[in-house]
């Protein structure tokens, strides 16, 4: 099959497509012919060699499939060849078969394209993990995204205004980006260069603060995500692209009782994140086959120019997700 | 009537009994004639001039009281003069009467003691707060407890032997107080002083670590602690006693999923307060009035002896709580 390698970690120019083996997929297991996929930030840090992939996971980039069944493992009674699936792997995804669990699958509604149904499991799961499986946020509560146009904050927008209406919505973005997050259905935009966020956050709140924060900075935004932060508030550490240590001031966090939660969807063990793929299928799926919810493709490339695929995302040029398209034979569209 | 009181902040000595006006229940509120009081450590601070009252609370000390209603305000059409009640206070139990929320108060179990019943409120629900109500502690999970003797921790072990059996329980406590810990109901008793502590946590769950840590050290701890927490694990803050400010590694928060979380009991708003209680009283009251919990009295002072109660807590020579007897004409015991 074909599949993108590289013969060293480097940069966007290291990956090429080559022919790999195809996978065969285990016990519980399906083999998807991928139709479409796209790229996650992630995808570029495992292959600049800093993330590898879990043990057991393809070492080809790649983290959700949008396909078809190709084949199914021992055990796998519910899934028929030829079924449109999309899921999460937790590596492989850029190729032309890839192998997933199949309680990591979800049916494509029949609504979606297949550039859309390439966009939704890894960040609007994410999304949804870290603002309603946990902490929860309740309709009404107030929340403050960072990032833009970036995919999981996308998602983290639609979500929020699909279950949560009532919710404020802060959300930080770059100067040219924030009249499109407003438009996605933030309550109020921040311009994060040109304002020290927790200053525009405790005006707009009165001194409130927010009760859930989802943050992909890390050590750069502790204290001001802490001082953004409401009493009995969450801050939910997804990445950490600012950095990696910070200090922690202890009293503040315990005589305003917040928390701290670090969160990550690939490492977890298959059982654990089939459990968090039902919870979202559950409340999501209806949404997305209504069109209530409508991922966001920014552009779709044929997998040949991936290596032009991971230059927008690095570019940060980008809004909403960039699709990779495996089957050139499928209109995607 | 008579309250203790002191001329300025500083050591144990400088309490001593005077008069004070009698105060008035509010709409919501009861008047408690206090035949016991306990010493928290948050007296000590208080004392010291560092825990000032939530506002609108008497700058008397005392946290919980165990006495008998005296009078009832507007709206309170629940309570009779003269029942058994125990509660928590925002201050003002060290006298021969303190106000109360109604919602604040719970029936003395007959079965209990007056000294007993003056040991419940602070220490018990504090405990069932930071391990039931969040993280939500289940059976079979493990724990780590911090504190040896202290009225928390002896409470903590109370709780859990109770409500989760099969959880393995790690108790760290100073070596001449190891055994009655263990009797107490650890599962392993950690000397803390010839030991670093997430060595032997390692040790005895081979590298997993405990899924809850209660800890009121703070900075000194963060560390060591988020070594000894599992994978989802979560990390309950409830005092700084070993310093305010601590490096925290967001990646590895991050990567083994853990959660940090801040609690104080005392300034929370009375409604939430009322329902923190409550749900320790669904849970909790029958367990007490069956004796298959029973409060750890250390020693009982008489009010007077107040000072020399606060230097036995200051002294650590403590192993359950210091009881304050109010009312000598009834017998505690």
């Amino acid at each position: 099959m074909k599949a993108v390698l590289q013969k060293e970690f480097g940069p966007a120019e290291a990956l090429y497509v080559g022919a790999a083996p195809t996978p065969t997929p285990g016990p519980g297991q399906v083999l998807v012919q991928v139709v479409t996929t796209s790229v996650n930030r992630p995808d570029i840090v495992q292959r600049e060699g800093n993330y590898p992939p879990p043990q057991g996971d393809s070492n080809v980039l790649g983290l959700e499939v949008a396909g078809t069944v190709a084949d199914v493992g021992e055990g796998v009674d519910d899934l028929k060849g030829g079924e449109r699936v999309m899921g999460l792997v937790g590596g492989g995804a850029y190729a032309e078969f890839a192998v997933a669990w199949a309680e990591h699958l979800m049916p494509v509604p029949d609504s979606m394209t297949w550039a859309e149904a390439a966009c939704v499991c890894e960040t609007y799961i994410t999304a949804h993990l870290n603002l309603f499986q946990f902490p929860g946020l309740e309709d009404g509560q107030s929340a403050l995204l960072h990032g833009g146009g970036g995919g999981v904050n996308t998602a983290a927008i639609h979500l929020c205004r699909a279950l949560v209406p009532a919710s404020p919505l802060y959300v930080t973005a770059s100067e040219h980006k924030l009249e499109r997050v407003a438009a996605l259905g933030a309550t109020h935009v921040i311009d994060y260069r040109a304002n020290e966020f927790s200053e525009v956050i405790k005006e707009l709140t009165q001194g409130r603060g927010v009760d859930v924060i989802l943050d992909h900075i890390g050590a750069a935004y502790l204290a001001s995500n802490l001082k953004s932060l409401a009493t009995n508030g969450t801050l939910v550490l997804i990445g950490v692209m600012g950095g990696v240590k910070a200090e922690l001031n202890l009293a503040q966090l315990m005589v305003r009782r917040q928390k701290i939660a670090g969160s990550v969807l690939r490492p977890r063990p298959p059982k654990e994140k089939g459990q968090i793929i039902a919870k979202f299928a559950a409340q999501v799926l209806n949404l997305l086959n209504d069109r209530r919810i409508v991922p966001l493709v920014d552009e779709i490339f044929p997998l040949e120019e991936v290596s032009r695929a991971h230059q927008l995302m690095e570019s940060s040029g980008h809004f909403g997700k960039i699709v990779l398209q495996v089957d050139s034979g499928l209109d995607v569209h």
